[in-house]
């Protein structure tokens, strides 16, 4: 899941200049609530898109996500490709982000993580489905990568350009996207947006499980489509509200 | 979820005056607790009727739960007008607790969550029962508010009025009511029975799961109605000795 | 659940002597612990019988096993009178304690739980069984107490000695009992070791539901009761392991 | 679990020489990284094999694994005997690693635990395979161990070296075996590379857990052998992010 940070023969791109320093602790912040929140263990990795330059993108060296500090950031284009590797260690998986920025211009922060719940509904044929309004953002379905379909048995990791498309190919225009056998994708229009989707994607799975287990082959009330798209796209919920709290426990009070 | 601090062109309500600062901080307590327990995270919220005057009550601006503070808390009617906004945000859903303290004179405090083994009984077929002693108050039903019933398809919120009227409708005089796609409402005739309340619901809700799933469609014995009319009504247990450890958790030792 | 601390018109039972500050020390030490280990919440205690007399046994005060300290701790006789209440509060259900010292000679400490994974197994035909060495103890089986077998319909507490002496019936000669929509009682000849299998009955209740659910009708091979008799009576495992590093947990290194 | 560290009448063997402090402190860190990432409890261990000398190994005495610090590893040679025993209680089961160090010359560190959530594999006819990549090492299989086919009816232990030939023997070419009503033991070529195995055998029962749970009857789909093959044989992952992470957590950052 590491690469040297170098792709033989090729000049780096060209950097798209600085960025906001709250940005970039942002993006620690987001690495380290994902941890804390258990969504990430010492794998999985979050990036956002430069805020003024749609080509490039930011993420950590490989670097467990608890871990992660500003001087671990680097600026990557969208074939993932470093600016300044200086060396580092580089994600594996780089390319889930940067082939995800290319194909959908509405997403400004992707997380890709092995998030425990949510993994059984990519090895089943059970569709993941919301249960409450938090997670309403699931309402339009999650779509399952996989892999063997382009590439037959593999070691199971989006670890070049090909297998990226292929990846957002699957993701489509949707928020999230299961990797069977492996973990998955979520996107958002915001960093906090994105850290919010992965954690709740997470607990629905949690209660979707309970729900189906309860039930015992009866029903289970999933959230309208209807409601699903009022909240998603008409009438969305506040995301600050929780990204405060989440970011002051990992990055201590403002 | 949050809505500015003054309805439009309405005089605030008057102020019944001030509050013991020991129940203000019996509040910020109750609101850190059920965070801490896991029954609210980001979300959700916890109020107390006005001591000297019911009608009024008091609660957190919107914020997550676990960072309320005695200078977050204001007053408000029982049509949740807040008596001195400051253009405060306040939380979209408070119209819960106006509603029920309206609907009910008996209840002194009131608990919004989104407690998440509690979410699954919401959205199946199956009732909430009381396991144990500790949750007998859940012994006479536990109704589900429908939200489509009144309002169709909706952003799933109880964000105003008549929302709040048709939940406490719903509520009628139990203790809990769950709220289909999106969690529940717990009241109680004092803060800290109202926040046992609503931690004990969670613990009777995994407690249930376990049951069912090793019965494998064999008997669960449910407390009888009558044992939960004896302790729920006639020889409650202590709540002050659970109370004592949460507040000191979350407020330090006194 | 708490009582003031004098029968009426009965002189307090005579005092059996002071005990090794040890002992008290590890009775706090086992009332947070299992506090820690997630066995009690803010209910539920523990106890153990005072050392130089059979017809004495010490517990806390009514206090969440959590915050007890060695001021806490009062003497009591076997009908569960205390020496020298000094007008402090009584666990209500301390009979389960003293009524099990009358009834058990070879027990020298004694645990009521509310423990979470365990009350499902009361409330179902399932019958607790060991999944695994460390809860060997459980092998000779683990009766249910049904309160309204001789109280009919109550609220569910053992609070005086005729429903302490049905439950120490029940009990019989096994460590553990559970107690129908309740939580149960763990017994043992040290108070580590009480606490040893109060501790293990719970991990052994968690695997059990796992083991149950994959196992979806089909066999599970439990310990056969030839195992469970050699590891309980005849090579006994290392308590103080254990014990050692729970201690250390809530109490500070030595 | 413990006996005296000299078995009677036999010279102690001789050592192998020191070995780099870094490698001890390692072995400490991996002891406390599984207690502390719920894999091992208050019993369980961990050992390496000395660098220098196939015929040697290293290993705590006996000690809940959360406790462990360098003064407390000892050197043992293959029949489990220590070199420098000096009274030290050592752990009763340390025959489990003894016997694999000489089956298996691939083999540079040992896990034994109680591991939760996979002991209700090795009760059930269920067998544990890996729902996603990074347990990819359990691809061609995991045996269970069952103790009563050499042994009868016993306490359950591996407390000889007999049992432990008949366990190693189960293990094969493994990376973990299963001990039926007991719990399991992992290895590794390195001992960062055990521990991970360790760790990542709980994940992965806990989702096979969840994965049947959904399925209800319907197909789980487990990695290919092919792929299990390529991960595990031919492409590896990255090990040292999480153990930096793992150490960091337990021994401080360095």
């Amino acid at each position: 899941m590491t690469s040297p940070s170098q792709s033989a023969g090729t000049a780096a791109p060209a950097s798209a200049g600085p960025v906001d320093p709250a940005l970039i602790e942002d993006l620690v912040a987001a690495s380290r609530i994902l941890a804390a929140e258990g969504i990430l263990d010492g794998y999985g990795h979050v990036s956002v898109r430069h805020p003024s330059h749609p080509e490039r993108y930011l993420m950590s060296r490989s670097l467990a996500p608890a871990l992660v500090s500003a001087s671990d950031i680097l600026e990557l284009d969208l074939d993932s490709n470093p600016v300044d590797g200086r060396g580092r260690t580089l994600f594996r998986e780089r390319f889930i982000h940067g082939t995800i920025y290319r194909a959908r211009p509405d997403v400004q922060a992707v997380v890709h993580s092995h998030s425990p719940t949510v993994i059984p509904f990519g090895i089943t044929d059970v569709p993941l489905k919301p249960t409450f309004h938090m997670a309403a953002f699931l309402y339009a379905g999650v779509p399952v990568y996989e892999i063997r379909e382009e590439s037959g048995f593999t070691n199971m990791l989006v670890d070049d350009n090909a297998r990226g498309r292929a990846l957002a190919a699957t993701l489509g225009d949707k928020p999230v996207a299961l990797m069977r056998g492996h973990g998955n994708v979520v996107v958002g229009p915001t960093l906090p947006h994105a850290v919010f989707r992965a954690i709740y994607t997470e607990v629905n799975a949690r209660q979707q499980t309970v729900a189906m287990a309860i039930a015992q082959g009866g029903p289970v009330k999933y959230l309208a489509p209807e409601e699903g798209d009022i909240i998603t796209n008409k009438k969305p919920g506040d995301i600050g509200r929780a990204w405060q709290l989440w970011k002051s426990k990992v990055m201590g009070p403002p």
